[in-house]
């Protein structure tokens, strides 16, 4: 092919495509946090896929195993019949992280994304509780299909519907309106209130960290209460770990320092360990009335993402892997607030926590623009929030420290030039 | 392991598994049409992953690609931007599918299963027409999303919404009420008296083949007065072939002997090759009015389908792949026509077309006998129909004339058997 | 006033203002089926307020009875209170209504509309069976409310919801396709198939004649089977009598001659007699397991309207003012039937039964015409269907014979004058 | 009849009869004030129907005027043909309500009933915004159709549709946390950011005081800043005054002391005078967009209605009827005071304003048995909110000072006796 041409994209893709916009180079290679262009240059990576790569690119480890199962012609595909692929996976996912942790969760397999994880999640609620509502959170992302969509906040995602999105309610996320009110105190009135129009839900749903929403890190005494309110009034809570779980917040799963247990799990991005499709739904073992089939997915059973799953679970064998992760965390909070405390010209105040942290700007625009300014310079980051005022720093958790001080580097430049522009006022 | 132990999948995988029921054995390696189990048991696969296996299991050359891909440290996992095996694969899906049957379409990368690529069909329609309604057919199958599920015929499966799904009407199939009554003279008198109460819809969705409600195979003067009618009403034709496409009925596109040209067409299953989760979504390029993200997910850039997706692609660069399917599709009818004429006590009749194709008794719970017994004799076949009332032959379009051979054999004998334990009358 | 001025209707009523517009005088006076404008010309009634006027203008026991009431302060408003008044009508309904058709029901008063009993029957049959649809049918008309409005045909009324109309699924009216396709054939594959994407329902609801939606009547077989059905499948059986009840057809409840017993029926129009406002829902005792209060209305104890409508039950105590009605029902018929004979240009067919029947003319705004010319020859009259394509005979059934001739004179002459016009042919 | 026998009643009226069992005993006969029963007990109505019965029962002048509509045979009934007695109420509206309170309003007449003005409100909203949600407030009361029931808080209430009820977004209403929580700084947080998944309503709808709800008076700045908020979002401002209007808090619409002028009025109830049903949407001419018939009703030309609602006008021609209202208010304030402070044990709170005000008590029950013991002794006073925490006097504005302090002896008799009985206390 010609290098780094972009023209197949633009002729044939459809126009809903979006990264290849804000990172507009064809990218040929990658390994652990960094990447390559069909030109040659080097990017670090950020990005980590949203969060699907939190071990990195093509960790070596995954690639032998994934490599000899291949060539072995072990199954690829068996939608839910039995594999020892999947066997193993099913072990050494309760002997590593299950076991350890006190967590006695069922395991289901929906279709190998996120947003059908959460559908799976929803149905199983409402199925089990017999109500049809859900309350949500403000700033919540939990996927794209119609069941999920009705559980996420942004409005021109929403709309994309072209129909009411309905059976849902939204309530205020942990300081959504300010510092002051505790958003509880609210959600807990309508619950309590017999005409308050709010009927009795299913389940809440939430995100510990809310990845696409603006970095909004809840409270752990916050989560605490929302668990009690839960259990107090017999609703089921579903975290959404999708994007801030599997080590992205600095333990396995976001919630495990705020001491609660939900009700249902859901797993996706980084579960396969490889940047393979594979999602998993967990839940108290009671929960678990599904008939056979009632819900299913054609790639439920993607073996090839069962090796490199089971493979990536070694990483939590023992604690070293998460002291890593939360020391390193310390390196990008100490970053961060050194950025924003010297360039006041940010108008800037750092959000998040582990390695879900980010910057996010009060002047229109600019998160966007020291992302563009980074990606010129060789690091992939993204933004987050309803109008993308947060960038984001998303490296993978197997980042050396010199590969976050190269990333932290690029981003400082960035600023720099930025502030040296004076482009950062807003219109 | 211990060798075909069910065990870990008994105490911690939900419910809500099905096929590791109707075929209980851990399988460990498979090639083409051939599988084998944990004690090293041979089977033959007339299930083929559901249609996700087209070209059978591991097919040597697309295994060599993908292998050396990995090896690489080619990019697994990119959301939407842009990599070299990205572009591969467009290209080729352009020059090798669209060019030479007068397609102008464009690519959409939904997340990469089948409801995915369903629920943002619907979406665009909505989106492109303004109108909320979208018209399926009786027994249609289309997913497990909400959206998706809301043109899904199957009551159990609906039933496991927890709410009631709406925004949609059911049109009977072709054939649905007798074989006198055109279907779609009812259809039509609904769309053209006003007073109906069927409001004018975005779109019809539609299999030519329903594979999960019972192989009903549409004639192809319904599909094109469908396709007219369409037209005449400014509603927008949805072709579902997540299923019955990717050769699966003997040409790429399951409507292509129809003569018909859909609005948009749902991909998923095969499209990837080797099993690998990938699903497409495509459409006129005057529909392509998405916004940048305004549907996503983060696997729709899943790199190693993208190098089976291309490199599967070859079997179509001469037309002797699509006349040997076609060849030995008619082997399968002889031998459906003959099962069913030499064992009247079947009191079955032949349905499908194609690699699509099975036997619907009219005696309750034969269909799942015959697969049953046919499993333990080491035949994988799999039943369809909201009551199972037809068992479905369903082998890689790859297989040879002696595996397909081999494959009638163990269902006549299956047959056979049953009829001595005369156990085929129905309670 | 200023005699006939219709300034302060165009100047300060909505546009939603319908009937003034075809009907533009303004009335002072009525008596049985005549009725008068501000410059004293006299016009014959064959409208009867759409049905709510079964026994003329201003009967005068009836008459007697409210004034009597008024004057000695009877209890005007009551809410549900008991009352004499109440009380009074309850015990007669019972005596003269219920008691000799052996009809067992349970008398509900919701507020005093058409729609308002409509939408408590919906209510009452999504309650008792725990489901959420109704299966309502092409061309009826049961409200604007949105609960009413679901389960009506008309695009347009519809359209005015300005949401989706859900919870509902619309099934062919008797002759909907065409004379030789038993609907019902189709309707009952629906149910029969459990993957036909139509849940079973809580309740069908009808009308055994269309009032507004083209004076189309059922036949009796399609309704006695329209209730097999309901019985075999579990499913409520609901009658909107709103228009064909109360003689309107030549017996008490239009659906007697059908020799069926819905489970629910609602009546409101003529119940109250003399045109005031009362609605009530009738269903069987089994299904009386409403909470106190749970379906309300300030209005459900007109106390004036109890008053006329128990004194207007003293027409049904012998059989004299039924055999009437039907007998006036065949001049009514004879006479269209010599209409579409003696005027092929009409193209014209005769429909519907007793007093409510009608001509439908193929010729496209036709009716309409007729109706508009019949007003300036002093006779009040409306058009019915979604096209208008009826002109509908709606006198009261207390006209006399020669009042009856009148109007058929005023309509020969109205059909002539177009004829001789030559306006008849569409654009 | 035998007097005072409710067996009728009880044989053959639906269960969901409410108010007959607060109020055992058969109404014959009313006079302003003043109820009596078949025995000829005579009872003090501080319950006005619920608000219907402003002008108190049976006002002299506008039964005058009726009967001699009825006598000289005036039109009864005639859907929204243009009559005399239409005509004239609109011009005495425009001239005595609308002009001097500087009000440009179209008048809609929906079905006469408050559910069907409000259903008229919501449609009109969406079809002028093109938007589907509504905004509604917590314990508001709205109607029991399902467009009213879905923007109505009452848990059992909205229990009773028997589906989900979608479309709207409850917000709390002033004072519903607590105190300190301004609820609109909540509401405006929702509405400006664009990620809080409550899309930009069609409209906001509410009482000034909640009737049902439990007697909630929002501040007149709370109002204030609920029209600045439409204002600034563009949302239409739907007032329900339904209940509150036609003087019942001391001026003809209940937010003119607010200084506010809603997009859309509901009015019914007491519009009528005499307690004969009738409704009113008013809106802004630029909102009347609907088509010719878009919405209607039977009843919405209900003439003897129009006839009393004209003469009921009267008392609004000079400032001394409004002047009164709000002497006699201060009464019934003082009066609450009196007994809040001289029963402790009620724990006992004020609520309301104008002729709209109860005492809320902590104790679970008392409130309803204050009332039950109240009936007994020959009061009659309804309980409000969704426990019946309040006790709610309700007399007709045209009640004098005899009459409120007779029913203001009974109330404190009524509360003396309880305490004596020691029942106060919850169980």
């Amino acid at each position: 092919m010609i290098k780094n041409d972009l023209s197949i994209f633009e002729e044939i893709e459809s126009n809903v495509r979006s990264y290849v916009r804000g990172f507009p180079t064809v990218f040929t290679k990658a390994k652990n946090y960094k990447m390559w262009d069909a030109d040659g240059k080097e990017y670090i990576d950020f990005f980590s896929g949203a969060g699907a790569l939190n071990y990195g690119h093509n960790d070596p480890k995954m690639k032998e195993k994934l490599v000899e199962y291949i060539m072995n012609d072990g199954v690829t595909h068996s939608l839910d019949m039995a594999t020892e692929a999947k066997a193993e996976f099913l072990k050494k996912f309760k002997e590593v992280i299950l076991k350890p942790r006190n967590l006695d969760y069922k395991v289901m397999f929906p279709g190998p994304t996120g947003t059908n994880t959460v559908e799976s999640a929803l149905k199983l609620a409402r199925k089990v509780t017999g109500r049809t509502d859900i309350i949500s959170f403000t700033n919540g992302f939990h996927g794209m299909t119609i069941g999920s969509l009705s559980v996420t906040g942004n409005a021109s995602k929403r709309a994309g519907a072209g129909i009411p999105l309905n059976n849902t309610v939204t309530m205020p996320f942990d300081n959504f309106v300010n510092e002051e009110m505790d958003t509880l105190d609210y959600l807990e009135r309508f619950l309590e209130d017999n005409g308050s129009g709010v009927d009795t839900p299913a389940a809440m749903i939430l995100e510990t960290v809310q990845g696409e929403g603006g970095i909004n890190a809840a409270r752990f005494e916050w989560l605490q209460r929302v668990d009690e309110i839960c259990k107090k009034w017999g609703i089921l809570l579903i975290v959404d770990d999708v994007q801030a779980g599997v080590g992205r917040t600095g333990t396995f799963f976001s919630f495990e320092p705020a001491g609660i247990n939900p009700d249902i799990v859901c797993l996706s991005k980084s579960i396969g360990g490889y940047g393979l499709p594979l999602a998993l739904t967990l839940f108290k073992p009671e929960l678990d009335i599904w008939n056979p089939g009632e819900h299913n997915g054609t790639f439920r059973g993607n073996n090839p993402a069962f090796i490199t799953a089971t493979e990536s679970l070694t990483y939590w064998e023992d604690k070293s892997f998460e002291e890593g992760i939360q020391e390193k965390s310390k390196l990008i909070t100490e970053f961060l607030h050194e950025m924003v405390t010297k360039y006041p010209e940010l108008e800037g105040n750092v959000r998040g926590r582990g390695f879900m942290q980010g910057i996010e700007s009060q002047i229109d625009g600019l998160s966007a623009k020291v992302a563009e300014v980074a990606f010129e310079k060789g690091l992939i980051m993204e933004t987050s929030g309803v109008n993308d005022q947060v960038f984001k720093l998303f490296p993978p958790l197997t980042i050396d420290e010199e590969g976050l001080k190269r990333g932290f580097n690029l981003i400082e430049e960035s600023i720099k030039s930025l502030i040296a522009k004076k482009e950062l006022v807003a219109n």
